[in-house]
């Protein structure tokens, strides 16, 4: 599997990636799911990609040559001449569906799924920064205030710390922070996602970033974080107080029924008598 | 969906269920997936139940009455005579292979996967505490000291909190208090995870248990639990320094490359021109 996060803030737009790919247990291997396009001045977009590789490679290397013609007397529509990043995300969606016309026959023969799932982020100079979730058939939508990142891979380890955290207000800095805290959950659950991670930070309308890490087992933030967020965490849950139980004497309040649920299911004998 | 998490320390066990049931965003309804088999100073089981409702009730249904039969000369194994928890995992196995022989055609006609995914654990008089998870085809697994829980459902959120918390050593009512925090998680991330909550903690050798409790929102200790876990959590969070880049002055370690990793992949314009 994969881990990505992307996160859209008002002060510019977070990514990051791990770069575990496996196909099957004894067929594990690092590939980077990050790329870059960067026209100085004028344009700066993030990919990442999750899903089967052969079906994401295709699709990265198609679409640095890829033209969307609309109608017939257009030169056509690149990632480099787009006028908006949705044209940019349309123009994704149209290298997705030449791979699906070239690969996915043959693919189904062989019982596997047509499966790429893509984040497509960036801004382009005359607008805003936008980010996309694109999917398998080429359609995408668009993150917003209330919606501010998506996830593709395994998301869900690293899910609650995002939604605890990000707002459009995050700060650009505390919302790395944040992503790579999820991703360090993820790390820690599931074995198919690992080091090294890249990590990309843009601020707004800078068409360009120099914050491009890849992060590696040696890299002294992450260590630092990894190590820190461990033990705090477990400060944190060593603070809160254990349940006590009717009778015992306390002032943390009592793990008791309350309210109007029912008590639970109790079957005491083989003659099904419940209470 | 639904989350289950079932946990065997050296001290008891600890058992946690939600009780929210989906067949569609428009038809979500509470129904509670534990049941406690109680037999006073001989045997006290539990079971957790995710996957498909219908089937999940039939097997509980049957379970109380199953009889598996080894041989002909017996009167019949069931959860009541069953001499170790073994044996009772058996019966639950032969109670759902019934109902699958009833109810699988029919089923994969409608276009319905035969899934049901279960807890089962306790004490038998004579052994000590074993816990199983149990699947659809009847065939199950033991927790070991090295794999201490189980999680059916909605699993990925809550288990990173697990992971760094228990241990066979875990006290028990530290270990009722991680399971509430990876619900906690896991209701804040998935709709389709919710209260009411039902908590059993189960002390080794007692046969019997008087901690059980039905957790509504208006339980204090779970309001407490969830507003201090969420609060402290923003302040271990914030506690942790920002990443700081390269040429930025300061006395945390600088976000930046080392070791082996090579840089990203980058594409400054449409020649493919790589970095």
């Amino acid at each position: 599997m994969t881990y990505c996060v992307a996160i859209k803030l008002n002060a510019g737009l977070v990514f990051l990636s791990d770069s575990r790919t496996n196909a099957g247990l004894d067929q594990i291997s690092t590939f980077r799911k990050m790329i870059v396009y960067e026209k100085p001045d004028d344009r700066f977009m993030v990919l990442l990609s999750a899903g089967n590789l052969s079906i994401s490679q295709s699709v990265r290397e198609i679409l640095q040559v890829e033209k969307l013609k609309d109608n017939d007397d257009e030169d056509g529509l690149t990632i480099w001449n787009a006028k908006s990043m949705f044209d940019a995300a349309r123009v994704l969606g149209s290298a997705i569906r030449h791979v699906y016309e070239r690969d996915a026959a043959s693919l189904k023969l062989a019982g596997v799924d047509f499966n790429v799932s893509l984040i497509f982020g960036g801004q382009i100079k005359g607008e805003g920064m936008r980010l996309f979730q694109v999917y398998s058939a080429g359609n995408f939508i668009e993150a917003t205030p209330e919606t501010p990142y998506f996830q593709v891979g395994e998301s869900k380890y690293g899910k609650p710390v995002l939604d605890r955290v990000i707002t459009p207000h995050t700060p650009l800095d505390e919302a790395a922070k944040c992503a790579l805290v999820s991703m360090d959950s993820t790390l820690k659950s599931n074995l198919s996602v690992g080091l090294p991670l890249d990590l990309v930070v843009y601020e707004a309308d800078r068409f360009q970033t120099d914050k491009v890490v890849c992060i590696d087992e040696n890299n002294p933030y992450f260590q630092m974080l990894h190590n820190s967020w461990g033990a705090k965490l477990r400060e944190v849950f060593d603070s809160i107080e254990d349940p006590m139980w009717n009778g015992e004497a306390t002032d943390v309040p009592l793990m008791q029924t309350a309210g109007r649920s029912l008590p639970l299911k109790k079957i005491t004998t083989p003659q099904e008598k419940l209470i």
